[in-house]
């Protein structure tokens, strides 16, 4: 399945609709650009329903969210299902402010949700909400690991179930989750969250595999954060052999990208199913 | 004449305004800075019209074009008229979206331009706007090759007179038309397009050879236009030295930049007059 | 005292809030984590003061200012202040439009500054305004060398005293003063100012030394401005040994900064008390 996501993601090379922080954003189209896909970036009100029709994905990042492009995130997601094209949301910060997490909510809401992907406390504030009365849930840790992994399993397979959106939690172990099953990922290296946009990164190309790959959401979303795991494997070997740093490392995170090959994705994929 | 562009450009070391997209803002600075010009970017209509006073010449970008920034285009667009300033303009993605298409040609009615750069397609809609109907010209291909340049170049030859402004379609062959005269320049690498900003940092790069050089404005763009090729050449052969990818490239791309000398730009420079 | 500066910032590791520029946002996030600490960027009026309340200090930066922006600079700054957070003015561009300079001094004049960090002109345009008459003060040269250096010191020693802020005013002697001593840092390398980003960088990384260290902001500053000189001389060093240019430097300047230690630091400081 992995070899027919990576397939299919380059022989369709997917364009997707990015409305995006100006943070990452040239990280982003540069590594859409090296995976086979192709990035377009718009976020106006004036242009993009127009901007998302010729696309094949949309790709929604709350990182430097703002009024004005908040409702052209909604214009773009309303016309992006209306022509049954996959929205990812990447919850960027929320729980870090009202406007995030409202924002964020309101998107699962109103827009109908291929997939979210964030880190555990992204995650956590899109079940809960930035509320004080949590449920028993919220329990669930603030990292996932081998001793907790359970824990966080069931946490994802619920949200993953009354959202009806795949859930892709990352961290040291990523777990991308649909209602019935959860994919556990390996791969990956500390180095990653060293530099800004290692997260936005996957969200863009989880939306390309999930464009390329519509009716294998679960396996399309588990083939990405393989890939970035991989990427983000070897790119730290590298930098590491060169006695180099994360300014480095954030450009052969890039290449490893432009240079993954299937046969690599599927044998050193860390990939387990529960 | 190609060195004589350059000299100019090192001697003169023009101040360069630039209203540009997000995506690729920070390429576009370091792009000019390596050139031996240097970038201002500022988009307020508080301040554009003061700023592009102090600069020598203004690029307009609609890449992540917003109605605020807009504003600023025409802004300072009209100041830099004023003041004998070349503008030039990159009308990313006209063609995609009514708000792009209108917006470019909007800029080219209202303000002088001394050059446009895009690539065919956005080329195109400067030429016949987004409508239906086309004139037989439209029939020019979407890409050039050697089979159709003789088409391409009488398209470009016409734009440049009916509009009065230097015309740079590039791609795999570029194209630099004047009125009475076409550049075409055989300079550049497949690798270019697999990174964003490609032709961004081409557009400020022109922009600033235009600035240097306002008696010249047809050798200007081509100066700048082979100086580009000659880079992208230069950065793909250590990449793949290297066994790199398009991240690696990306940071090699503005290195050659910074290290081309006036030798090498007249000994490699791949340019044909018709 | 550079000791102590730099282990406080490595154990504490402050989250930053950055109000800042769109053309170097990336370059700053990445040199935050690179150094240790945490960067968030956030920029709307919805948020920005829940924001600057999680963080310990907070970054101000007029790259690209709009009236959007302005409005959540003033908002932040307020709120930083009562709550005792460090806040640090990089005046880009003062001086080069009236929005700038009194939009710098308007913040100076309301936020309660840690410090200010800028070039010389725009270390002045903050002493003197813009205006068209100067005082004899403004005689400062618009370089500071070892000739003219009694005379910069002068200069930024008053300027900290009346403004009670402390002021690094950097080029290729960076000054950085209290009201009873001033810092000369002998430390940098040319290429620095061959890039986009070197100043924007070190304002950041000086707001996370301030942040981590804010019983000695003289020191702190001080601390931070040796740190980035060092990354740059060892950053251009690479560079020029492996015959690239400012594209590698960039990503070599922040690896840099993510490999210095403490000993390199003490070691390696050309630092001088006045």
């Amino acid at each position: 399945m992995l070899q027919q996501m990576f397939r299919n993601l380059k022989e369709r090379a997917p364009l997707i609709h990015n409305i995006t922080n100006y943070v990452t954003v040239n990280d982003v189209a540069n590594l859409l650009l090296a995976s086979g896909s192709s990035p377009i970036m718009a976020d106006d009100s004036m242009e993009v329903e127009e901007i998302t029709s010729l696309c094949s994905g949309l790709h929604l990042n709350i990182g430097t969210l703002n009024r004005r492009t908040v409702e052209s995130m909604f214009l773009a997601g309303k016309r992006a299902n209306e022509l049954g094209h996959p929205v990812l949301l990447d919850p960027v910060g929320a729980g870090a402010s009202k406007f995030r997490t409202e924002t964020a909510l309101r998107l699962r809401k109103e827009i109908k949700l291929a997939a979210i992907r964030g880190n555990i406390s992204e995650i956590k504030a899109m079940a809960f909400g930035s509320g004080t009365t949590r449920g028993v849930d919220a329990d669930v840790a603030d990292a996932v690991t081998e001793e907790n992994v359970e824990e966080a399993v069931r946490f994802v397979k619920g949200l993953a179930r009354t959202s009806g959106t795949v859930i892709a939690m990352t961290g040291a172990i990523d777990l991308v989750a649909e209602e019935d099953r959860v994919f556990l990922i390996r791969n990956g290296d500390p180095m990653m969250p060293r530099i800004t946009g290692s997260g936005c990164m996957l969200s863009a190309l989880t939306t390309a595999y999930l464009a390329a790959n519509p009716e294998e959401r679960g396996w399309a979303v588990a083939a990405a954060t393989v890939a970035m795991g991989l990427a983000g494997e070897r790119a730290a070997e590298k930098t590491k052999a060169a006695k180099a740093g994360t300014g480095t490392f954030r450009s052969v995170l890039i290449d490893e990208i432009y240079n993954l090959d299937e046969t690599t994705l599927v044998k050193d994929a860390k990939i387990e199913i529960r």
